[in-house]
């Protein structure tokens, strides 16, 4: 039986993307002058199938698990926070809940796989996959089966979705994960682990020295393996997987993925090697302050639209960024042609 | 007499500045995760004296004026543009005319000199101070008195807002002005006006070469003068003029000021020039892709918060950048304390 993630994905739609191109030539500004705002509203275009393109339905999904390596002191902060975090986001006190309020869009939480053995309640999503990863540094992160679990939970909020969202956000909770990220871009091929090791929530320079020996130790045990779930699984988090499953069925169904940091990158990547026409679909927000972000992003080819020195998570960098293709959005739906406003062309 | 726009600017209150770090380090995120947001909550707060700081309420004031070197083809597009746009920014059909709706900004449209011997009528502000300037290859743009004309016509601006905005952004129209900034930034002494000169709306190579003379021709004209109000009535436009004026005054009156593209960025310079406590309210938006203003913006010490590849002017980067100064804004002031939200500090 064919896994559902190896179906196609939606195909984004060259001719509309000419027709805006055409439009954007018609406005009353010199051409090109908008710069990537333009780039912006004729991918949105393309995707969306539509010369009036819009980003009013924005929705957002934190997924949160935990990492046994957080055991190994590769964070600045206890692992306890991952659950503290999750019930933070849900009172609205955290930064994803602010910008999510900020920009109207709808936030979901989703449990993939925290340390905690109760039940969070609605509104959290609770559905762990289990009660944290094993510690990669000397065991598997999860099965093969839980990964594939992990998958189609990320596809399941996608499925659930009712307000048909023109553009959705990923984001992620779960300390030590930046370790995970950080394993995982290296087995990927995007570079050594020693150039893609950073400080993650604030590690010293002691600390991040710790932290590669422990992500080296991890790529060790897993040695040459190159399928990229099996790498998922040995090496990835319940909300890395989470969102790889997120982004492989919104590219599917044909909605504009908003990618945030570091890691939300690391599983786009991990989606685009399990399906390339994933790629298509993806808009990338930001470029944080973790080193290998900046390598992960050139490995897809990717031209993130802020540079703010962000490195926080929880798809609030992306959430920063929806205002941006808002206004890409307006400036091509709303400003005058050239003829409309008896303007001289140049 | 002293002249107005010598008297001193507002002063930012470092006190609140300190006040506002120590929140943003007891916000539920890793110190410094905010990067370049926090930086800027913390500069709001310490201009607005306050630790909730809000950029509700904006003032938006495009000046437009005509200039006499647009006769010697400088621009890709004929100065009929100059009033067929201001038309068009008060029909609403032009892209500052969509930002400012989109972010809920006042807008002001001011003729502060264009080719139009008739008056355009309400809305737009008609008090052109002549009916375009003189070329500057041969002769002085404006005279001393115009120039002080002009100071005043943007400090008018800012004195009649009756919304007591919280941020103002100056933006400008006028074809050929490109050439008027270069000039004036190289007269500044920012850097030669071949190092400094750009395509403007979109000249070839061809054109921009041509322009690079007639710039340096007007720069022999001037010689060594360093007076910067004479260099603005000598170079300059006068809606650079009126805008240099309106930066004066709101930074008198303590009103952050979001600096939009090449040309603003000069009249912001040619404003600390003549008033250097103007520095402390200036906050930089975006870099255009017009080359100038990457000296220009290093000669003040800016590091702006965008870049878009925009040129387009008229105050558009700008108004694009109003989000993120909201989203500081909304994250300082809405999310929760470790301590309120019992998370467990790093």
């Amino acid at each position: 039986m064919k896994e559902w993630f190896l179906d196609s994905c939606a195909l984004p739609d060259p001719d509309m993307a000419e027709l805006s191109r055409q439009r954007q030539l018609q406005l009353t500004k010199p051409p090109g002058s908008l710069g990537r705002l333009e780039a912006l509203a004729i991918t949105l275009s393309s995707m969306q199938g539509k010369l009036a393109p819009a980003v009013d339905r924005v929705e957002i999904a934190v997924f949160a698990g935990d990492h046994g390596i957080a055991n190994e002191a590769v964070s600045a902060f206890p692992q306890a926070v991952t659950v503290e975090m999750v019930k933070n986001f849900v009172r609205g006190g955290a930064a994803i809940s602010v910008m999510a309020r900020q920009i109207k869009a709808g936030l979901t939480v989703i449990n993939a796989g925290t340390c905690s053995e109760k039940a969070f309640g609605a509104p959290v999503v609770d559905r762990p996959i289990a009660f944290g990863t094993g510690n990669i540094t000397t065991e598997a992160a999860m099965t093969y089966e839980q990964c594939i679990e992990a998958l189609a939970l990320g596809k399941s909020i996608v499925d659930g979705y009712e307000s048909e969202p023109e553009l959705v956000i990923g984001g992620e909770m779960g300390i030590g994960n930046t370790s995970s990220a950080t394993a995982l871009a290296a087995a990927f091929g995007v570079s050594t682990a020693a150039k893609l090791v950073g400080p993650g929530t604030g590690l010293n320079s002691e600390g991040v020295s710790h932290k590669l020996k422990m992500i080296e130790m991890a790529l060790a045990r897993v040695g040459k393996e190159s399928n990229t779930i099996s790498l998922l699984a040995e090496l990835g988090g319940f909300e890395i997987a989470a969102l790889t499953g997120f982004y492989l069925r919104a590219a599917q169904r044909g909605i504009t993925i908003l990618v945030d940091g570091f890691i939300s990158t690391v599983a786009a990547q991990a989606a685009c090697r399990i399906n390339e026409g994933v790629r298509d679909w993806l808009v990338f927000s930001h470029i944080s302050a973790e080193p290998g972000h900046q390598l992960v992003l050139q490995a897809l080819s990717a031209s993130p639209l802020l540079a703010l020195e962000m490195r926080l998570g929880e798809g609030s960098g992306a959430a920063v960024t929806v205002s941006l293709l808002r206004s890409a959005c307006a400036l091509q739906n709303e400003m005058a042609t050239f003829a409309e406003a008896g303007v001289s062309d140049g």
